[in-house]
């Protein structure tokens, strides 16, 4: 079971993610548990004002200390192993490889969402690592943390119906993905590579190493160039298609 | 006025996202328009089934082509100038770049999301684009298609408060952003750099430069290779923090 905490202001932009699909049935089925908390809750007063200007002057608000770890430190009482992630642009990116060690991290995660122009500095102290999902700017952490639940808990065993299926898909094994298609067999005068319909395994399984090998190549040679080709792969490459 | 459309098998996905915060803001001042489309009204049939088995065998399910085609062709119909987005790890990374550029496309964005082991490859050519958030595998193109309808839309003009926040931000000059602090003076014995009290903003203007060169230098040597740097930066950067 991988436990999650989600820290935010806006709980319902996570429960209602959480609740659908893929992590809604993995949660009723014992295999993750998502649990959202309020940092309002957190905060005193009777406006339970969680944000301020900033010192130094500028646009926008910063988010309060207090509020956030309080809430922080009732995440950890309740997870003792936890490890606690501040979602924000200056974190390292997030990639399968980090999914993969996550979805193994057995004290469960606690995620952190900032807001407006982000947390107070020294909200940093009580944080175990930053994490961003790329390198853009969103009006908060709840995407992320919705991004790295979910690409996190679908490597959980059990989660997604058949694990082969996790096994051979995009970065796995550094390849995009091959070509997928379903019935119908002529779609608007469009048929199926007949490859496909042939039954032939063998054939089938070189024609997609052969398409996720050239995908990769022409889409992301960043990609491509940290391949570790095998002689099998060097002979796909350099055979015409129609030859497969 | 920007105008989003997304196409999905689980709308509520979207819609709890889209109606709080600042994107629920924008929408209410007219800045920006969300609208859903739920792809199994597009389905046929009394089960509405828009999955099927690969050709060729293999883990997972594949969405059909019909019911995504005949959606992306309504929302066409509703937005004729619209670029048609596919969410797809094959796509080019989304970055803070390509936010800029469709926070201006006028004629719309639509942006369809995959699910399962993604669509049928003949849905391709009915889609302008296709556009990944990064190098790891979510359950579906939700969460992306969340990401870049953010990003993009807190670049349109009033939709965040105040616009200087949005230009000096994470990515936008290819720095990571400085710390921000707030109040309390002290939180649990840890106050504010004395600069950020000073008043002197000249000061602080230069401690911040100071602060978002180093972190990015330190955090990410790929994005801090790329800047350009002025040559009060170079100075900057061999002064000690105290002598700022």
């Amino acid at each position: 079971m991988l436990r999650f905490e989600v820290l935010t202001l806006f709980p319902r932009m996570i429960t209602a993610y959480a609740a659908e699909s893929i992590l809604g049935k993995a949660q009723e089925r014992g295999l993750i548990e998502v649990k959202v908390t309020d940092i309002r809750d957190f905060a005193e007063g009777r406006h339970r004002v969680c944000d301020d200007a900033p010192y130094g002057g500028g646009a926008g608000m910063v988010m309060k200390p207090e509020p956030i770890v309080a809430a922080i430190e009732a995440a950890r009482a309740r997870l003792p192993g936890a490890k606690v992630l501040l979602m924000s642009p200056r974190g390292p990116t997030f990639h399968q490889s980090t999914a993969k060690a996550l979805a193994r991290h057995e004290g469960g995660l606690v995620l952190l969402c900032g807001r407006y122009e982000g947390v107070d500095e020294r909200v940093l102290r009580y944080v175990d690592e930053e994490l961003s999902i790329g390198d853009f700017v969103l009006t908060g952490g709840e995407i992320a943390a919705l991004a790295v639940m979910d690409a996190t808990s679908r490597l959980v065993p059990g989660v997604v119906g058949n694990e082969a299926s996790t096994a051979t898909e995009s970065f796995e094994e550094g390849l995009l993905e091959y070509p997928q298609y379903t019935r119908p067999p002529v779609f608007r005068g469009e048929g199926v590579p007949a490859v496909l319909q042939s039954g032939d395994h063998a054939r089938i399984a070189r024609w997609r190493r052969f398409k996720a090998l050239h995908l990769t190549r022409e889409r992301r040679p960043d990609l491509f160039a940290r391949l570790t080709l095998s002689e099998a792969d060097e002979k796909l490459l350099s055979t015409p298609e129609e030859d497969l």
